[in-house]
């Protein structure tokens, strides 16, 4: 019983995550649970868990931080009544020792109880609230994948984590900019405000047409480059640190939380619920 | 060669970090390098600093966590180009299994390779945006320290830390309170917007005439009772916890950062300086 993506649009949020978790929906999650917060993903032994969060607090725009599990406990209870991190995600990719090893859609035999999981805010958020201003964006009105660059923006390293800041790219009309920074800013825990616009090589980009990651945009010559900090920041930080073992979401298939996607604090007490 | 506190309100932030470095200035730092940010101050062994860090991301009102040292490092890099932390916050409590032990001014001694330094987020930030905003605050009008008090909210635990939200209690003109609200809301590193507002007995506080830490202030009939998240509220967790070393700064004694305070980000790159 496969769901598609049209019918599980019109799911509400607990026959969503039902679906998800039974391995009846594997695919990308932009525009679902329309309101609430997704997340970027990683998973990885205790031993790395406190450098990791070092990490993101030292980098909070392109790593973001929203929750993080109990050591061993697979309850994301911060996030939601009943997230099991195991399930609820729809494809998970395992790196080992820094190389991508394989792709799943369930992560409850590898499961251990030494591990963490971290929960990242994403870019659907400031998206939607772009959108929602009318401000257009050609990876989305195109139904491709925003392209990302690796930049000369050096990370502030913690242990074993360090390397350049990730960046996404979307082309914004001058007259809107003021209005787009100012909107992205209110969104901290979902990268925040852009990082840098305007010329690409002063952050150490030198073809706006070849993007490492995500598909190529048109070229808008009457619009500035915008760039904002991306969340494959800390999977490349995850890499290039070559730890034994990582769990990340598959890109665009995000964990998707209970938490509105305008709280102030990402944060559900499960003692209040 | 004791500095006093007028002669360092009119110094420059590099001479104001000398002289309490050097020792002769052990005070309160209300109202010194204004515009920048000052932090709370705690410091663990790295066996706690994993769950400490997870209690602050849960709870990220009452400690909003700014800086997290490098295991063993006493220099805050991401705080300030040249903060050593066992010297340069005025003055340090110490607490050993969970109770206050003693007082000192310099900790250099004390400070062990194990050790992991957090600074939060502090009240002072907003206190500043509210002043310069024209909204009375009846604490700094008389020089008194705000009333804090032991709220029925329950933080989100982490480990061993765990318990009661203590708040601070400021009142605010009714005609005011949306403003005070907006403002605060602005700080999220300074325990942004309000917890509650009006009836205390709802967050189960009887008599507002009777803080348990800090003085009583003036029992405001005509305006409302505003309460913020506070900064003694990972203290009481530590000392719930009886953890068996911990370093605070001593209330009032912050440490003052490089960081300017309306920073989108509260992190100085070391690699970018």
């Amino acid at each position: 019983m496969t769901a598609t993506y049209q019918e599980l649009r019109r799911s509400d949020l607990p026959s969503l995550r039902r679906e998800i978790r039974a391995g009846h929906y594997a695919k990308h999650t932009a525009g679902l649970g329309p309101g609430f917060l997704q997340t970027n993903l990683a998973i990885m032994p205790e031993a790395f868990a406190l450098d990791f969060m070092r990490f993101c607090q030292r980098n909070p725009k392109p790593c973001p931080l929203v929750g993080v599990s109990d050591t061993g406990n697979p309850m994301m209870v911060t996030l939601g009544a009943d997230i099991d991190i195991r399930t609820d995600v729809p494809a998970y990719n395992i790196y080992e020792n820094g190389k991508l090893t394989g792709s799943r859609e369930d992560i409850t035999d590898i499961w251990t109880d030494d591990l963490v999981a971290f929960a990242l805010g994403c870019s659907f958020t400031f998206e939607r609230a772009l959108e929602e201003a009318g401000i257009p964006q050609w990876h989305i009105d195109h139904d491709t994948t925003v392209p990302m660059f690796r930049s000369n923006i050096e990370t502030v390293p913690a242990g074993p984590f360090s390397g350049k800041t990730v960046v996404s790219l979307r082309f914004i009309a001058p007259e809107r900019l003021d209005e787009v920074i100012a909107i992205s800013r209110r969104f901290p825990l979902a990268h925040g405000a852009p990082l840098h616009w305007g010329d690409p090589e002063k952050i150490g980009i030198t073809d706006l047409g070849a993007p490492e990651w995500g598909d190529p945009c048109e070229i808008e010559e009457d619009k500035i480059p915008v760039f904002w900090a991306c969340g494959v920041t800390p999977q490349v930080a995850i890499e290039r640190a070559g730890i034994p073992l990582c769990i990340t979401h598959k890109p665009g298939h995000m964990l998707i939380t209970d938490i509105a996607e305008d709280a102030e604090v990402p944060v559900r007490n499960p003692r209040a619920a």
